[in-house]
């Protein structure tokens, strides 16, 4: 019990997530010795370059205390990224507007308290990925959700954004491609037209890019730098690079955004992780950008593997799956007699070991009989589940 | 040009620290070949333990991908820290109430969201760290600071409090001991009765004990979880290990905000840095404790250089330094023809190539005569700048 008057805030009453009772479940099962394919997180399974690892153990040989960094990260860091940026999309990136944040949810933290007052309107597509939910509201933003169904490919357009604004004017949206959970991309055009729309109307776009370079077609993604200098644009080494935990991420910060970002990280953060700020300079290395790249392929067998078994699963509508590592499907008449998709996951858990996330995590209105299938486990994983799933569903 | 109609967020709008203009200008000092002693950083400067830099190495030569972490870190981290806490205070502290983050930094985002709600007034001391009060005003709350001069030993005491808490109720106040700028502790007795009066009043009660164990007196400092379990404990790697930059801390989390913390820091930070998780471990050895010993010795020599000069320094009233790695003091008669104590940390900048940080920092009120010394550099650190300082005031 705790002194009389005292209660958690209300802001800190954010939805639970389904997918972590079925982490729990699935580390209870495979404690007690089940055979479990997890198709449920975003980690890819290779983990951290090889260069990155190297540069670790002699950046821990030094004796060299490592001490804060500036706000914005070291600049050989920052300079390494505006390398990156002219290598995938020929853009100039100015190494002043880069900021090496605590992954990409630092970004969002601080993006979002830089550019969104409490009150303000901020749009985003369901489903989408629920901490920029989360987090806009725990920092009093409103939320506008977007329904985005397979009519729009999942993925906002003109004609949404702007009935949204015709009710009450928006101050943002946050754009994801390659997107979480649905794997749809925007492509050059449409992101132009989103872009355009945003500057026309003073709507500050939030591009999350953190899936650029994973795709199915090969072509990296487009940036919303290239079509909008305002953007604030957000990405990290957690899925291209693997280094999933390292927290480490960066934004583009538009120069406006600037001072604001940096007086704000100052106090919310201080500095990103400074051993593996100095160790991704590595992630620029020929081996390095060559073994991410073997990644993406494993991913891309990955989605042959779940993509053949279509018709087999006899699954409803599938959501674009152009890149990411995740497959978004209805389930369809496969839901059979449960419930809803929460209860199948659940059930397909306990009887085959597999473990998929339900689509209520991403889509509170229509993700009910959606599952989203991750791909980083490689295609073995996922023939495996594959195979107990239609036996599941036998 | 940004388009029309888009600005930084009036939140963004936090107060710039005078010491980045100091830590601009010793970098551009240094880069032009002058030698400058930096007394101005809170770093530091032995760096990680030895044992902790070699897990890291033994780790990156695993081949094992790390991915996420649970949103309060790995399970033996947390047992350790539980030890920590039976090591230094005779505490009972259960692993599951010991949430590992990102930096203490991290344990105050997510504190201060579970624990206040926009509009809530929250008390500290002035003088102080500036982040607890810039965080809190992003963040929407009220700040209301306790005026804790020589007469209360710089630490916020019961009267002040029921003062505040008169004029409109707090709901929380944060604590910090030994403090940061002024190493002033809190006793036992005096943390006892805060925690009273805060449990009596439904205020709660957040323990910044980040400098726990760099103490003159070798007392390690006393745990507010000792006498409130309501109490909100924030503390980290980065001092007493002297792993600054690491960005891994930790917070002791009441019951009843423990279901917020969890769903905040799975949305805002989904997990503390997973490699630095993993190395901290070693933090926990004997020879990590006895090196972290020896550093504190190095600030204690420091500490006696420093306040063995003050008579010669003639400087005015310095705060009682009890611990953490700094000085407190009003310069008195040596602020000379200066017009504050920033003018002065200036000019003593460039005329002798000392880096101190100006009052004003953690202190808006009556900070403009005062400066604070960090001790992290070492005594002989020490003593140049006490030489040169002298030279410069003569």
């Amino acid at each position: 019990m705790s002194a009389p008057g005292l209660r958690p805030s209300s802001r800190a009453a954010v939805p639970p997530f389904a997918v972590m009772s079925i982490l729990t479940r699935v580390a209870e099962l495979r404690a007690a010795g089940r055979d479990v394919v997890a198709l449920c997180a975003g980690e890819p399974s290779g983990g951290a370059p090889a260069d990155v690892r190297a540069a670790m153990t002699t950046l821990m040989a030094g004796d060299v205390p490592l001490g804060y960094t500036g706000t914005f990260g070291i600049r050989p860091l920052r300079e390494a990224l505006a390398g990156h940026y002219r290598r995938w999309y020929g853009l100039d990136v100015d190494p002043d507007a880069v900021a090496v944040t605590t992954g990409s949810s630092g970004a969002f933290t601080l993006g979002f308290l830089a550019a969104f007052d409490a009150g303000d309107r901020v749009a985003l597509a369901r489903p989408g990925y629920p901490a920029y939910r989360n987090i806009l509201t725990a920092l009093g933003c409103e939320v506008v959700e977007l329904d985005c169904g397979p009519e729009q490919r999942f993925q906002p357009d003109v004609e949404a954004l702007a009935a949204a604004h015709a009710r009450a004017p928006l101050a943002g949206l946050v754009l994801a491609s390659p997107a979480n959970p649905t794997g749809t991309m925007v492509g050059a055009e449409q992101l132009a037209a989103l872009a355009g729309w945003c500057r026309a109307h003073g709507v500050r776009l939030v591009s999350d890019e953190i899936y650029h370079g994973i795709t199915a077609s090969g072509d990296v993604g487009s940036c919303a730098r290239a079509v909008d200098p305002d953007a604030l644009v957000v990405s990290s080494f957690s899925k291209f690079w693997g280094m999933t935990g390292w927290r480490l991420g960066w934004c583009l910060v538009p120069s406006d955004l600037r001072a604001a970002v940096d007086a704000l990280a100052g106090n919310f953060a201080l500095c990103a992780p400074v051993p593996a700020q100095h160790a991704a300079l590595a992630a620029f290395t020929e081996r390095s950008y060559a073994e991410a790249a073997d990644a993406v392929q494993t991913f891309d067998a990955a989605r042959a593997v779940l993509l053949d078994a279509l018709p087999a699963l006899r699954w409803g509508a599938v959501a674009p799956a152009d890149g990411a590592f995740y497959v978004y499907a209805e389930l369809g008449d496969a839901l059979g007699r449960h419930p809803d998709s929460v209860a199948w996951c659940a059930a397909l858990l306990e009887s085959q070991g597999v473990a998929l996330t339900p689509g209520a995590d991403f889509d509170t209105v229509r993700g009910g009989s959606a599952v989203r299938v991750s791909l980083a486990a490689g295609p073995d994983a996922v023939a495996e589940a594959v195979r107990r799933i239609l036996r599941f569903q036998s």
